[in-house]
């Protein structure tokens, strides 16, 4: 028996912000990929193509706009040779950086730039560009945000010959459950919602991505369990009204430890992933592999977890009842 | 030179609240429990039955009273059949859950419809049952408390043929020394105590337990290691008097470090072990094995902790002084 | 091509205060004194020989003193027959700790007696034994603590045949750029600086430690990248002005991560290095490598960061574009 449900993909991390390095370099990098791909992974999505003054390519424009780092290592290049190498597909996400005021900055025709740059130098040599990820994460519907997708995907369609682009908003408009480090959530926290101004106001966020956006890869990191399936039903419901294909983004890491981040617990997971193969969503990515699902990671546990997700994956579900 | 004291037990900890887990399948286990029994331990005792949502087995009756998640994994089972593949005694624990408020609730006919169901269809039916642990820690005398620890080690006895109670309260009444993340605590930090205070007040906590707690397992986590002495040499004191056997519970993480919790550095444990020793408590058991001791633990240097004890527990004690 | 920087030293930190331990024996550290010599590391600096109530050696002196825990291994020791075994220079730290308002406490003769101590015992029967390194940090020129360093540095001197001192301070008088846990430090977070006031008073610093001490290696964790360059130009002009050798240290963790502390990225660390190289520092200690770059650490990044740097020394400088 087959699940219903399977990792497709995976954030690749290499502009960190929040998440210790692997240290990795080409061979190593390598290693992972074939094991990424013997574990079902098609496609990777590069998280960030620069963050601040981080970035992960040599772009020669960017850093006429913004002060950055020297650039030591050029990570879409890398990461593209491995994608053509292991027969899978690489999708750039975009440059994001504050303004002087400490907000994230918004600009259009910065945005294209660094498209056309990244489409002449990579992706139109590449058999492996599998298409846009844009970076930004966005939760409500935001006129000028959307606006600014629509706009960006229209030209990275152009320039790419038509390539899709995915989104990964957060979930918003929750219940204030607070995630304690160091606990889980006991049940009076997880109040009764009313969904219906939920599926209204994402209605309204669908509605203003459809036409640009072809792929909506959900986070699942903050929907409480006792929320899981309704919320992923909607998804799918207003994905199929819209147009847009959902997925969901699975995260591997744990947000519920006294410390951030470990890999999470498999069971977690599971229920995860069944809860929204329920709701009839078939592929997820994973928020991500090389940290924490990988067995070359930073965190020797990772590789367990990816060990338990493929038992999953290759064995007819077994009940579990009292002996 | 056999030393005084040693470890003959540990927690397993498989209904993570703060501790990531290592995401181990049944091979694991195995192969872990083995390590165990190789390093000296003949009792494992389950550090809760379930917690909140979470369940370790998969229960008929607590899904009835509470809301809880999808049970994948038997570990009752699991560890069961492992501690008897190993020459082990199993400890199940409790459930562990809060109420309404947001409090530990207290259910003493839960507790034992809980009990009954993990003694028909686990306890009764295996020679490593070892006796039970009672996951709700102590640490002052509350008649409530203590009242439905009494009354629920009666019930467990009688439908067990008397298997012994376990309990492992934490160390209340000492001065409020802060444990800082990242520091030690310097020596103005620790006033001298008035243990007179102290004593009666756990005087009477063990006179209330007596007579249905067969053994005492303090939590040495909290303790200054000024105290340290002293109030093992309380505990053996109280014990004798009341006809509770004490051990001590010695736990293998770190608190002082920036985050929480790595393995303990075998210094510091070796200086609780051996002033535990000094005070007549001959039996230890640990917070816990596999995560901070075993050599297949999320930490690497878990196995260096485990590789320190075991030179110490096979060696003659060799003086340390200036060459 | 050569580099112009290499790492040449490391800290030994066994008196571990907000590292955790590696809980290494002998044998583990023998294989790493291997590893570090292997990668360049030539001289290994003891972080300290002593922290409030941890003694990295069996002092006779010091429990007469402070209130100490029992010593179950001379690291002293340990570290100088490595250091003899493989080639290396071992230099001392000294204790540490607080005195009863919770300050660090300044006692030239407690001082001067500790270095007795470890001369006698350890420094004049080793080869190995290298110079003497100040465990005190500074980073502001206060005549009660400079004026202690230049009287034990010139007893230190005296008793150990000339042998040199090293210090390493951190950076102070930056302007206050918030490292917050999980971010990166975006460009409006890093004014333009004016270094005159920084130069004027660490020309005072460096003016009130010469005659005394050999060697200043500035601790590098607090400086944002913007800065990095000319205060290094700073540090080795007043360097070569008042006659004391100018280093690095260069901290191989990170300090920008949620949790303290993993393994720096290796991106970082190198545009530090050669950040400073262009300033005309030459050579560079860590903090620290055993746990931040050792194949054995804890943190199976480390290895990967020995790896990188491994590369960066060996190989020539390939300049990284566009493709």
């Amino acid at each position: 028996m087959e699940h219903n449900i399977v990792i497709t993909g995976t954030f690749l991390d290499e502009i960190t912000t929040d998440i210790p390095s692997n240290n990795w370099g080409p061979e190593e990098w390598d290693r992972d990929f074939a094991s990424m791909r013997e574990m079902g992974i098609k496609r990777v999505f590069m998280i960030r193509a620069g963050f601040n003054r981080f970035l992960a390519y040599p772009s020669r424009f960017i850093p006429q706009k913004r002060k950055t780092y020297p650039v030591h290592q050029d990570f879409i290049r890398l990461f593209l040779q491995l994608a053509e190498k292991h027969g899978m597909e690489f999708w750039p996400g975009n440059y994001v950086g504050h303004n002087t005021r400490g907000e994230y900055f918004n600009d259009l025709d910065f945005d294209k730039t660094v498209a056309d740059e990244i489409w002449e130098h990579y992706g139109q040599r590449s058999p492996a560009f599998g298409g846009w990820y844009f970076s930004k994460e966005i939760g409500r519907c935001e006129a000028r945000e959307t606006e600014i997708f629509l706009k960006l995907a229209s030209h990275c369609k152009k320039i790419s010959g038509n390539k899709p682009i995915m989104v990964s908003p957060y979930i918003s408009l929750l219940p204030d459950v607070p995630r304690n480090a160091g606990g889980h959530i006991p049940e009076w926290m997880e109040p009764p919602m009313d969904f219906s101004l939920f599926r209204e106001e994402w209605d309204k966020l669908f509605r203003s991505l459809a036409g640009g956006v072809d792929i909506l890869a959900f986070q699942d990191g903050y929907i409480p369990y006792l929320y899981f399936g309704e919320i992923c039903r909607i998804m799918k419901e207003l994905g199929e009204k819209h147009g847009i294909k959902v997925w969901m983004n699975c995260e591997s890491f744990d947000r519920d430890k006294p410390f951030r981040f470990p890999p999470i617990n498999w069971n977690t997971m599971r229920c995860k992933l069944e809860s929204a193969a329920e709701a009839g969503i078939r592929e997820a990515i994973t928020f991500e592999y090389s940290h924490f699902m990988s067995p070359y990671s930073l965190w020797p546990s990772a590789g367990h977890l990816r060990k338990r997700y493929m038992e999953w994956k290759n064995q007819p579900e077994q009940p579990v009842g009292l002996p």
